[in-house]
């Protein structure tokens, strides 16, 4: 049962995390991770992504996908403040894994297939913080996107 | 229809952010958000919850919500290493939305009624960053957890 009827209505809607090149997270979210893109919303000075994985096999208009997007739990939202794609003088954001700025860890995807899932990341170049054969932990990987932050890679399913 | 097939198992399963106290951070996670401890794993230096939102409405066996936490999206996983909640040298975890450090930006939750919502937080002693009242935007709040991590608080259905 939920906790209290008050919050009987509460979900995990999202997570944001900013973004320093749209093209290079999009490219990331879409093509390799495997999200859809089920809004974006153009304000002056950023633009808002947000993306989840499309489980039920349904094609979305691009309606629906709108509707969707604050009426489901795992979503992704990314933020891009324009111009940091070609500033030179852009440091990069910080990952959170490491001081100062530490403090938020991680997202992470469940796969069906940890292991297969990682030899196709490597085929399509993706940066790694832990390969499954690292470490003891064989059976969990951390890639990295293209801002940085960890990404968690674990099985679905878990064997108790 | 997912984008391709070798992703159509994939979900966002959790998001990770490091906390100080748990005992402080369990009481807002559950108590205040209503948010279920699905899981609680002790290591030797740290410990880790994994909390959810239960919209089933079923009562979980232990087992049941051990299994559900790789099944589902929308799972918050909480970081405690231990002695941070009593050693008074520890500066706070970064909330990600200042230099340096900045990149994190917050994780949000859906209500059915954010006035609503927002008058309970405000009676339970919530820091609020921005109240439904203050700014532009007059339906969505972000409070503060015991860290300082930002959480939009939204409604759960867009108005198109």
């Amino acid at each position: 049962m939920p906790r209290t009827a008050e919050t009987a209505s509460f979900k995990f809607n999202h997570t944001m995390l900013r973004v320093k090149d749209p093209k290079m997270s999009l490219a990331f979210y879409q093509d390799i991770l495997g999200m859809d893109l089920l809004s974006k919303q153009d304000f002056s000075d950023f633009t808002l992504y947000f993306l989840a994985f499309n489980h039920e096999g349904k094609d979305l208009t691009a309606k629906e996908k709108e509707a969707t997007r604050f009426s489901r739990e795992g979503v992704l939202e990314l933020t891009h403040n324009h111009g940091t794609e070609s500033d030179s003088n852009f440091q990069g954001y910080a990952s959170g894994n490491t001081d100062p700025g530490k403090g938020f860890g991680h997202i992470a995807i469940t796969v069906d297939d940890v292991e297969k899932a990682c030899e196709r990341f490597e085929k399509l170049g993706v940066a790694f913080k832990k390969k499954p054969s690292d470490g003891k932990m064989k059976n969990i990987a951390f890639i990295l996107d293209p801002d940085g932050y960890w990404i968690e890679v674990v099985p679905g399913v878990l064997n108790l």
